[in-house]
């Protein structure tokens, strides 16, 4: 039988070998193949790491031999010898896991040093006092790194002998390096009591068995815990040769981008240093030179290193990033990999790689992360203006954008001043409903308290308008009209700018650049299109976002809220006094004042959606959201309304809830009082005749709240198809609607076959479902729920991103039971998740048929559905995505 | 082949075959049968009416056949022929399904009547009046159900009759009775127009069709879909001969029990009405006489009906309650079935049944409903002074007892007034977990707002003193110290008596009667033990509630909460304290303070625990909960503790939140501030160690609220080991312990098997778990839950009975997953539903280990646990149970 074969050198490898190679071996493997000039070495692998430990921790047979045949081979292409006190070979050994891991065992550099083989280094750099410094770091890194004492131990060592601070590592002389690399064997003999290893081969042996170790120590098991790596995986180990930089003027070292990361243009971008290493170009010491100076210093070299990295960009067919080094005058490639790059840069590269034939479209669509395309979406503050601002505070970045405006502190005012041209910021400790008005009359919204899905943000996504929430150190004070930071006060009326995107707070007007929709935005959404096989709603109240939404791609509405419309203007009143009434005939009286209004509303939005779906969501928040809650606004309501003051106070008491999440409200609001349900479907069905009659296509889907299961669906259902029934027969038409519901209950998800039973459609809330399932109030979950990311409790926000574990079961359970009972049950969701891309791929795979998002976070969800198209039923192009990293 | 089988005389049938016969079937032909004098008579199949509706609404094939020759029996039996105008044999009509249902068709008596058959009816019971009569009240009872006439028509043509409302029916004369019957066929005409059929066969076949019709009528459908009966169950039809007891004065009518069904005494109990029909002792115009007078006017008679009744006890083993008829001095017995009676009646019947060698235990165990002990449990207003008394208002029956005591409004002033000895009741608007204190001092509580599971309610039931809740019509001023109903008002220390049993309250000192655990109470619970399978715990967080909860039986603490604790006396400073400090230290300097009082809390409980487990449940409501809220509290608590009372309140509002339920609490609270957990860990620990010196058995069981999935638990049992490690090297002692947690969130249920990875035991909170699962907040749910109920959305209220299609599929699949992983997981339920007799049962299905409630409720779960068992392993006793009805 052959042997087991442990070792590959680089050239036995490839990319495809990373389960058994790791991510960097294969890397390296294929360049070498590719013909890139890559400094020799080989990878011992995974496999040889699992039998390391089913054999008690020690190098399974053969290995060792193998990787000694390996290191022959680096000898025989470096013409140097490991060992050799005269012409010594050099190596680094590296971890390298099939996914880049923290706390795995990082690089140990230079290794094969020893007091012998440091004369060959001196002889070989020209430069005793470089071997004497490469001595002492290898020290160090092998002891800390290998043999694992504690690093600080040596920095204080080197700490002293500079005069605690008083002297540079560079002021060090070659013999003060001597020194110190025999009290670093010191503090090794000290702390392990163990001699440092001074025979190369003992060294190597050393570092291998460490690289393995590493991949058991606590901190990268927690970290393959966290992130679900399997423990089966086990890491490979890279031996190569060592190349130098710094052995004159003819050696140099740096860094490239194949094309700008922050335009996408397609020019080589990037910096160097000569006669250098790798770690001076990080410490900033010396100013790198503008790779374009390559060109002239050596052209040569420039012109090989242009050649390598395109056939590189081409052969992974993605922008490179790309390490190098020039060792007298020869070039070396020691790393290359997905470039970073902006939103904006990712979707010109896409579009135009694809247009010079590098990739496909399919490949296009994947490469852009679907998050950076909100760059693409939102005014900005002009960065050069930004970078000479001190910021005043800090937000929650709530909703994106940029805007500037003067600060106001009432709704009622932001209106006014709205209404005569100004633009106005409307800063509140946190608002509420009532205060719509005047966060449909501001530029933008900053609340001192709040999450990022308190109403502040959740109403100004919605709209589109920028948000900082939650900007915990401005003390708000009303009745003075003054808001205090720190030592600054800003008084009603002063200019202050803000950054939704960022969460950043300036004093004054700050300029902002509109953000430019460019041809190879267009090209790409188009692209997109043709891979996406689930549809993309939008959350839309009014006409405006309709059309917003629908430039931006939307298909339909998937949620309008009809409540936002009853704070508007006079309609307030007849609300209020619904509220009020005493029995049904009152109500019923006050609601014929707001009938014809919604029907108007619902006119607006069926011809601004002609031909496409409108998911309108009967009436949802609590009574007392709409009552005034001060005694002042008691006494003016009263007023107004000819109530007694007594009255609408024991309306407001009665109707304080302790827990409003779970309260009296959603469908339960309907079930009470049929009546406001009927006249919502009233308005519905007669907007829809009329807009029907001009020729307008109008499909209305009327959507029950806030169920628990069929039997609240059913009531409400069937005043919703008594009304229909009704308005089709005196308006002589028929129209198109269908009758569902909000799943944004557990009960509601556990109990989905009955309520299919119902239930023409089903759309998930999810932030209600994420409040109910978790038990976790999203407006009161700021002072915990940071501390639970960071502490890896959970993943990530649930409100932001689904929790597909918990939330996401009962989500898959809804869908599954309703569909079991009407398998054509039409299923999608209108949460905030809806505009998050790892939530809307978790929706495609979980069977929806579309997601509803704010307007501006259509062309993101767009994307990601694609992209979740793509991953299910293509293999994606060849090479590394920018989504692999 | 023979013809199939469609009509039983009632000697052919018996008890077994309700599935054919109907319940009402059965039981006539169980008793023919068993030698009982019971009208002649038949019974048509259920399958016949099945048959009908498969076969076109039409009878089948034979079935008429068959009825015809039952009839020719009756015959033969009575000696009266059915249209006989000489002597006509009349018969009754009545549906039997095999369960009792309301909507289907009643009884229609003297069937067979027409011009002709009336002369023989008055020639029989020799008395024209009275078949006159008959016959009127046969065409309108048949015009109504049989014919579907609305039964006002009928009403109003009497009432016209009457001269509205001068005369009675009695006043009426045959002739004016026949006049009435003439213009009843009329009506029939004229609503219908048919003419009423004068031919009795006709009669009977059109009844019988109208039994099977009223099977699918819409009440009848709509009380099979809540209640969850086969629509293919069908009903059987019931014929049946008359007879009079009005014929003179050796006829009588009546109604016995065979035992006392208030007290349980083996006596007969009933009474009768001589020369009278069953509707006349219904009527009430006669005062009907005491059974036991029959003895002496009829002695044979009388002699006859007790051997009977005996032989029907002993034959149906249970209490029967008898309707009988004597015509001429014949006995005929009419209807036998369960007798309904008390709880303290169900408990002495099921010991002496036993003791008589009439059932065994496990029969005696399944007769008495557990909620019926709840009135052997407490005490209660002295029935007589009750009777006399006037009801003040009425509220919710929170909790159960009688009380009475001087109202005061105030916690404080309870406290006060108590320490001087004085009886008082605490009424609130609501209570809070600040009037703690003054709850612990009253005799009862009475609330203006909160409904069944209000605080007051949640912690007055806890202590198992009555309370009253949500009664609305109170005006409470805590101002001038006065609460105000109607025209009454109650000032501080006038005296107050209310019934938690009923929700009453009274004006003044009413006598209460303690409740008598008679011996026979106690046999009946060791009987209910011998069967029971799952453990009964308590949730008690004293050690004065861990003594009575042990007292009836109690094997354990299920739920010790150690919130309370925090109220009593000055430690709520020291709480104060660690809330209000600006960091870890400040924290710790509080918690020390609190420590050893808490440890001196746990130490009674294990003492009083001696040898059973107790689970404690780290802190768990918000922290504002502490904290006053209003400007006074705020300035008191400053100046106590020192602080700035600007801090203060800033606090207070830092803490405020949205939706507490949802927010700051349970687990957040010890992940935030583990030294919090630190703290109670070593309080609960160094008791153990300081008990289990003392001889004490201890295993204390540390509990973790609402988590939402396992990296919370893992987080929070990591403290507490390493203080239980601490301690027990500290102290020298091993002590038994577990760590666990509650399942209270959808999400812990959904990912229960990663939580058991690290929980010893699960404690389902399914309080919380219906709030979250069912976005329902017990708070709050008063304005819509009663209509809910009172609409069948749900079918009971979800905080008194768990809700099993939905709460319950998360509490089921919580269990699953949990013993995949760990399959000798312990699992409990300390919610309020361990007390509910229903929902103890689901527990028990769903292989739950315990369940845990009030003290007071411990027999109730004990008994309701005991049935769970026999309802699973054994065939119920013969005959019928009481909670089969």
């Amino acid at each position: 039988m052959a042997e087991k074969k442990w070792v590959y050198l680089f050239r036995e490898g490839n990319a495809s070998m990373r389960d058994l190679l790791g991510g960097k071996g294969a890397g390296v493997a294929e360049m070498t193949n590719a013909g890139v000039p890559v400094p020799p070495g080989f990878t011992i692998t995974t496999e040889a790491c699992n039998a390391f430990y089913t054999s008690g921790e020690r190098f399974p047979d053969g290995m060792w031999e193998q990787a000694m045949a390996g290191l022959k081979d680096i000898e025989a292409q470096t013409g140097r010898t490991f060992g050799d006190p005269a012409n010594p070979l050099l190596v680094s050994v590296r971890s390298g896991a099939k996914f880049s891991m923290p706390g795995m065992m990082d690089t140990v550099l230079n290794l094969g040093l020893n007091q012998q083989t440091l004369a060959g280094l001196a002889k070989q750099t020209n430069n005793p006092r470089f071997a004497q410094d490469a001595y002492r770091r290898f020290i160090q890194l092998f002891g800390k790194i290998v043999l694992g004492v504690e690093g600080d131990k040596f920095e204080h060592m080197m700490d002293e002998a500079k005069g605690h601070g008083q002297r540079q590592d560079t002021d060090l002389s070659e013999q003060e390096l001597a020194q110190i690399a025999e009290q670093f064997k010191q503090i090794i003999r000290d702390e392990k009591g163990i001699e440092f290893p001074e025979d190369p081969m003992e060294q190597l042996r050393q570092a291998i068995g460490a690289v393995f170790m590493s991949w058991n120590g606590k901190r990268a098991r927690d970290y393959r815990r966290v992130n679900k790596i399997p423990d089966s995986l086990g890491t490979a180990v890279n031996v190569q040769a060592m190349v130098f930089g710094n052995m004159g003027d003819d050696s140099a070292t740096g860094v490239a981008f194949t094309r700008n990361p922050s335009t996408g243009e397609s020019v080589m971008f990037g910096e160097y240093l000569v006669n250098a290493q790798g770690e001076d170009v990080v410490a900033g010491v010396r100013t790198p030179q503008d790779i374009s100076e390559l060109a002239k210093s050596m052209p040569e070299v420039y012109n090989q290193f242009v050649e390598i990295t395109s056939k590189l960009e081409r052969h992974y067919r993605d922008v490179q990033d790309t390490e190098f080094t020039i060792e007298r005058g020869k070039l070396w490639m020691l790393q290359t990999r997905t470039g970073k790059r902006t939103g904006p840069a990712a979707v010109k590269i896409a579009v135009d790689m694809v247009q010079e034939g590098i990739i496909d479209k399919a490949t296009a669509v994947q490469r852009v992360e679907p998050a950076a395309l909100d760059q693409m979406l939102h005014p900005m503050i002009d960065p050069k203006e930004k970078a000479k601002t001190s910021v005043l505070t800090r937000g929650l970045p709530a909703s994106p954008g940029a805007a500037r405006g003067k600060a106001v502190f009432h709704p009622d005012e932001a209106e006014q001043m709205a209404q005569k041209g100004e633009k106005v910021i409307l800063v509140r400790v946190e608002t509420a409903p009532d205060d719509f008005h005047g966060m449909v009359a501001a530029q933008a919204i900053l609340t001192a308290r709040g999450g990022m899905t308190s109403h502040a943000a959740v109403v100004a996504r919605g709209m589109g308008k920028p948000c900082v929430a939650g900007a915990g150190d401005l003390k708000v004070n009303y009745k003075e009209d003054v808001v205090v930071v720190g030592n600054t006060t800003i008084r009603k009326g002063d200019w202050i700018t803000l950054d939704g995107s960022t969460g950043e707070v300036f004093v004054g007007q700050l300029p902002t650049i509109e953000p430019e929709v460019a041809g190879d935005f267009g090209t790409f959404m188009e692209w997109v299109d043709e891979f996406r096989a689930m549809g993309v709603r939008t959350n839309a109240d009014t006409p405006h976002d309709a059309r917003v939404a629908r430039e931006f791609g939307a298909e339909g509405i998937g949620l309008c809220r009809t409540e936002h419309m009853f704070f508007e203007g006079d309609r307030i009143d007849a609300v209020r006094e619904m509220i009020l009434a005493e029995n049904e005939e009152g109500r019923r009286k006050a609601l014929a004042k707001i009938e014809p209004l919604q029907q108007e509303d619902f006119e607006g939005i069926f011809r601004a959606m002609d031909g496409l779906p409108v998911t309108i969501r009967t009436l949802d928040p609590p009574l007392h959201e709409f009552l005034p809650h001060d005694d002042a606004g008691v006494r003016e309501v009263a007023g107004k309304l000819g109530f007694e003051a007594t009255k609408v106070k024991e309306r407001v008491e009665a109707l304080h809830e302790f827990n409003p999440m779970l309260g009296f409200r959603g469908c339960r609001l309907g079930i009470m009082y049929p009546e406001i349900t009927e006249m919502q479907a009233r308005a519905i069905f007669k907007a829809a005749a009329k807009v029907k009659k001009e020729g307008v296509k109008v499909h209305p889907e009327v959507m029950i709240p806030l169920i628990n299961g069929r039997e609240e669906l059913k009531l409400q259902e069937e005043v919703v198809r008594r009304v229909a029934d009704e308005v089709q027969r005196d308006e002589g038409v028929q129209i198109d609607y269908l009758v569902g519901t909000m799943i944004e209950l557990p009960r509601a998800a556990l109990t989905a076959d009955k309520v299919a039973e119902v239930a023409e459609f089903f759309s998930f809330g999810t932030n209600d479902l994420t409040q109910t399932c978790m038990g976790l109030s999203r407006d009161d979950s700021g002072r915990f729920l940071p501390s639970y990311v960071e502490k890896k409790i959970l993943a990530d926000d649930p409100f932001q991103s689904l929790d597909q574990e918990g939330v996401g079961q009962l989500v898959k359970m809804g869908i599954d039971l309703g569909r079991r009972v009407r398998p054509d049950l039409k299923v999608g969701i209108c949460g905030e998740h809806g505009g998050d891309p790892a939530s809307v791929e978790f929706f495609f795979r979980a069977g929806m048929n579309y997601v509803s998002c704010s307007p501006f976070r259509v062309p993101i969800a767009r994307l990601a559905a694609a992209q979740a198209s793509l991953a299910r039923y293509k293999k994606p192009g060849a090479g590394t995505s920018a989504r692999d990293k």
